[in-house]
């Protein structure tokens, strides 16, 4: 895995939370994005070559509705870059990690995804992403 | 802010999850070190430019031990690179970020660090590292 592309963090509400973490980190929100399929409208901010997405629940049945109702707002998951995400996926299903989905699904932020489920990863929600490349967008 | 410096997560054995971990991300655990200052003991492992610390309870009073028995194991804390941690600490100060430490404190993997409460940070407990330079060591 190349590096920790992002850290997916459930917030309330996503304009109180980017004015809060602009000025924590400093730095912008450059992107806001929302992902349908997933029930998340997303922000994020850069830092050097990683990133912190702010991630606030679209619908009531939104996994980030159920997860502030349960931990409060807090770090969702934890994203890493990788190269080909058919071979990582196939890598960890063979080494007996839980995958949330067979087939990598599509995200924000141009990237194919998929979750790794955290009670086969010590209690953290891990995300694995590939960007995709600009001709298949 | 740099780069997010390293992702802790808080893990009930460290040798368990060093094993876990090495074969989530592909890559050894490259150094483990005691915090006992903080009641900690750590393992890294690398991811590009990024740090994954596990950090297990060196004693029942350690932050660590009250962090599992509360919520379990999973992501403790986010730490971000810092150059000048006085600095930093000052900007935040007067933007409101209610700060743990008045002066930076030495942490694991040769840094100065401060974190900051997750009650001013959108329930994060985020974390500032600057390293220190080899002749101070």
């Amino acid at each position: 895995m190349n590096k920790i592309e992002h850290i997916g963090i459930a917030v309330a509400d996503l304009k109180a939370a980017g004015d809060l973490y602009e000025k924590l980190l400093n730095t912008p929100v450059y992107k806001i994005e929302e992902v349908a399929t997933e029930g998340v409208k997303t922000a994020f901010l850069q830092s050097g070559p990683n990133k912190v997405e702010l991630l606030e629940a679209s619908n009531p049945d939104s996994p980030i509705a159920k997860f502030i109702a349960k931990k409060g707002e807090g770090i969702h998951h934890i994203a890493f870059e990788v190269d080909d995400i058919n071979a990582e996926m196939a890598r960890l299903k063979n080494e007996g990690f839980i995958l949330l989905s067979d087939e990598p699904k599509r995200g924000a932020d141009n990237k194919l995804v998929c979750f790794v489920h955290p009670k086969s990863a010590g209690g953290v929600l891990v995300e694995l992403c590939q960007s995709i490349a600009q001709e298949n967008l």
